[in-house]
């Protein structure tokens, strides 16, 4: 039996709509935030989703992701004249749907990686990475990596239009906070609450605060690091179809966090914050959310790996 | 008497628009490319423009900028209740107007350098980096520190929106080509090519090229500062108003410079190579012009250390 993990994603990382991602772990529970896919030889081949949130899946598995990404991978066994033998194939869905938080790439890439191993490895790292950016855009309506780019490799990344992406340097001292809200919010529609156009002044202003965010994480540099981490471009779009959103960044700011912002398109949220007041700012980012009806899950995490066997 | 020297700039800085700009050196006369100011005491007070450009500034003393900068050091002193005595000041004006080379900035910045020293060094360096961005605002009709700002601090700079601006690595093995033709090209004119809003995946574009070109060079990776050495957002616009750019540009990368873009808003153009071939690539780069029917001056360049008394 293959079994393969991968992490939730934080996407568009405040600074970089489209561009920055990071994978993330809770420090409680390090493999709590992610899907699980099982792959084991079987007579004949089915696919079983079970975990917290199967039940929100759609109901034909043909349009499951998983069995979207065993099918690429199938293929190109095929053109290579070889044959995936019957199998068990299981996705543990334990990331929320529509949630901000990579939940639909967490399931591609656990998906891909486990029936890569399970087919013998016919795609390197980079076919991977290519195959899973493909996918997330045949469900999220574009081609993105900021998702699956960190859920697969992990880290903080940049993505880049050609090659792979480019692994920040994050300080091992920060943390991530992550609060995923009662709220549905489809990416599609949170995309949808984007202007098709930006005014020049907030393009030249988006781009720079991105390269001083690149620079201050490069240098070290606290203070420009809390300057820079917000995001001018889509939060002010985005932010009002999150009830609650402005009184948590508030709460968040107020206990000391360096910065808190949409995770994804929504409606998750995080913050990051040092160590030591990581909790505390969770805790009244939980209240805040509560304070405003929503009931919400936080939790204080590290930077993942990527995805990997277990 | 007091002499100062500021040097050239190139702003925009291909990936950095109104972001990016350094401040640059011909290799074989270092103080070739900038503005020379001399200020001393005198009777009576009065100005004076020379050098080869001279001919081409306002006629009226008043509008010139090195005036207007030592009147508002002249206001801060009597703000604090002193007088600026009495003086003779001189512009030396060997940067060519309406260049792209940052010649506004270099008068301006030479001018603050000198007569600053002259009243006893009233402000601090900060303060001349805001009053430097502020005059060439009067001058190009918007505060931009791309040019103002290398001028005055040397080196490839990030400029911020708050704070002092970041200085970036750059290779000692790199050189800047630096091209002038013959050509007249206002930065108004230049601006008003640009679009009012831009698409945001040209948007997103712009931003990733700029955050992996300031990436590439913490890291020192040649291939990404190759691949994101280019402006995607402003040349495509302001490149037809230079006649035989996309000549020029050809030629510069056909002997191997790693990019070549608008030097500001043109008409100037550079490249960036090896220091083994930047003669070839600046060679190249005036005959493509030559072959446009333009005649142009060209300039091998090291990135300069800023303004300085002389």
């Amino acid at each position: 039996m293959i079994q393969a993990y991968a992490p939730a994603s934080i996407g568009n990382f405040a600074a970089g709509f489209d561009i920055l991602g990071a994978a993330v772990a809770d420090v409680e529970d390090p493999l709590r935030l992610g899907d699980i896919v099982t792959i084991e030889p079987a007579e004949q081949t089915s696919f079983e989703a079970m975990g917290p949130y199967a039940g929100s899946l759609p109901g034909d598995p043909g349009d499951n992701l998983v069995v979207r990404a065993r099918d690429r991978i199938a293929a190109v066994l095929r053109a290579n004249g070889a044959e995936l033998p019957p199998h068990h194939l299981v996705l543990q869905k334990r990331l929320p749907l529509n949630s901000g938080l990579g939940s639909s790439a967490a399931s591609i890439v656990a998906g891909l990686l486990a029936v890569n191993a399970f087919a013998g490895e016919p795609l390197d790292e980079a076919a991977l990475y290519r195959m899973a950016g493909e996918l997330e855009g045949t469900f999220s309506g574009g081609v993105h990596y900021d998702n699956t780019g960190p859920s697969l490799l992990g880290g903080l990344l940049v993505i880049a239009p050609a090659g792979p992406p480019c692994p920040l340097p994050f300080p091992d001292e920060l943390r991530m906070i992550v609060v995923h809200p009662d709220l549905e919010l489809s990416t599609a529609a949170s995309r949808a609450a984007l202007p098709r156009e930006f005014p020049r002044a907030r393009v030249v202003e988006f781009a720079q605060n991105l390269a001083l965010f690149v620079h201050a994480l490069h240098v070290g540099d606290r203070a420009l690091l809390e300057r820079s981490l917000r995001d001018p471009l889509a939060e002010p779009h985005r932010a009002p179809l999150v009830q609650g959103f402005e009184q948590v960044k508030r709460a968040a700011l107020d206990r000391g966090a360096l910065g808190c912002s949409l995770s994804g398109s929504g409606p998750s949220v995080f913050a990051v914050a040092e160590q030591g007041g990581a909790r505390a700012v969770r805790d009244a980012m939980v209240a805040a959310f509560a304070r405003a009806g929503v009931r919400a899950d936080g939790y204080v995490c590290v930077l993942d790996a990527g995805a990997r066997l277990v």
